[in-house]
């Protein structure tokens, strides 16, 4: 696999898939096209089809990009997660504007009739709604500090995440996002942080 | 102005801002065109154009239709809030999915570049964070019972109603929203709940 062949081939598609968030940060999925994305590389359009054969193959290269670069390089689905993983991811979001602003401009998009990342967004949220919840449980066992259980604290973790990251982009000089989701994590335990 | 004209007047674009909700439900905002919103209420493109004299016009009318229909008809920037409206209001949206969907597919789209909603967005957040701020305060004064400032809850409440809503539309069937909001009203206020 990881042949002269192999590397050069994954770097130019990591390539295309940074030129491919570029565009949908500007235009959405939808308004993206082939034609931009390629010549943001270099390619022709019948080259970018050469790694990417579809506009829908390069959105899920995009969604998996973000996947795997979520806590620095860590593939976050993959491998546990502890809460102070969510505050560095949230850390990280912070310091890249253009990957959080096109996953957000493509979970909006998503809700929309037929939309091709709609099925990657319910299950992704599945995963880790269930995720969180086993998160939640290492630390604090069947019961948060206020009462909740962990499967009722998950989805407040990931709409706060997704919420937080909206408020974020239309403001990014002056709203603090890593200090609001500090916050969020007093409300879950307000004992650790006084 | 309540003449019968005038009246007349009001119901017709509100039937219009009825169908562009619609329309941008199926393919958001950019992909929304004001020929299919003119064909749904049996306009041409031009007779349209008579009630909204753009399509930027026709995207105010709806984000203000939102606005004007937040619980229960009730003009939700106007009035003073308090905690049982944000759980009325989530209740609502529960049973008025075409509108929560347009909202936050807009919602998805307005981060990306040149968008007609950012500024919408923009100023909406901040008006309401300090309604909000101020709604939490009257609640609880100075610090809720986590220790947080009404300031610092703010931004939260939001992020939860808006995020909770991608979850939700996601999977309308089986993700119960506003039980997962008034979980999050548990965290603000763990011994009200208990």
């Amino acid at each position: 696999m990881p042949t002269q062949h192999g590397a050069r081939g994954r770097a130019r598609r990591e390539e295309i898939v940074r030129a491919a968030i570029e565009v949908i940060a500007e235009r959405g999925y939808r308004g993206a096209s082939l034609a931009a994305v390629a010549e943001k590389v270099g390619l022709t359009q019948q080259g970018l089809l050469h790694y990417f054969p579809s506009k829908e193959d390069l959105l899920i290269g995009v969604l998996r990009f973000r996947e795997q670069t979520d806590s620095g390089g860590r593939d976050t689905v993959a491998e546990p997660m502890t809460m102070a993983d969510t505050e560095a991811v949230v850390e990280a979001n912070a310091n890249r504007i253009a990957i959080v602003r096109t996953f957000s401009a493509l979970l909006g998009e998503s809700v929309t009739e037929d939309h091709p990342a709609a099925e990657y967004f319910r299950d992704r949220y599945r995963l880790v709604r269930e995720r969180l919840a086993a998160t939640l449980r290492l630390e604090w066992g069947d019961r948060l500090p206020s009462g909740l259980t962990p499967e009722e604290a998950a989805p407040l973790v990931i709409a706060i995440m997704d919420g937080l990251q909206y408020q974020w982009l239309h403001e990014p000089e002056t709203f603090d996002m890593p200090a609001a989701f500090r916050s969020f994590l007093r409300l879950l335990d307000p004992k650790a942080a006084s």
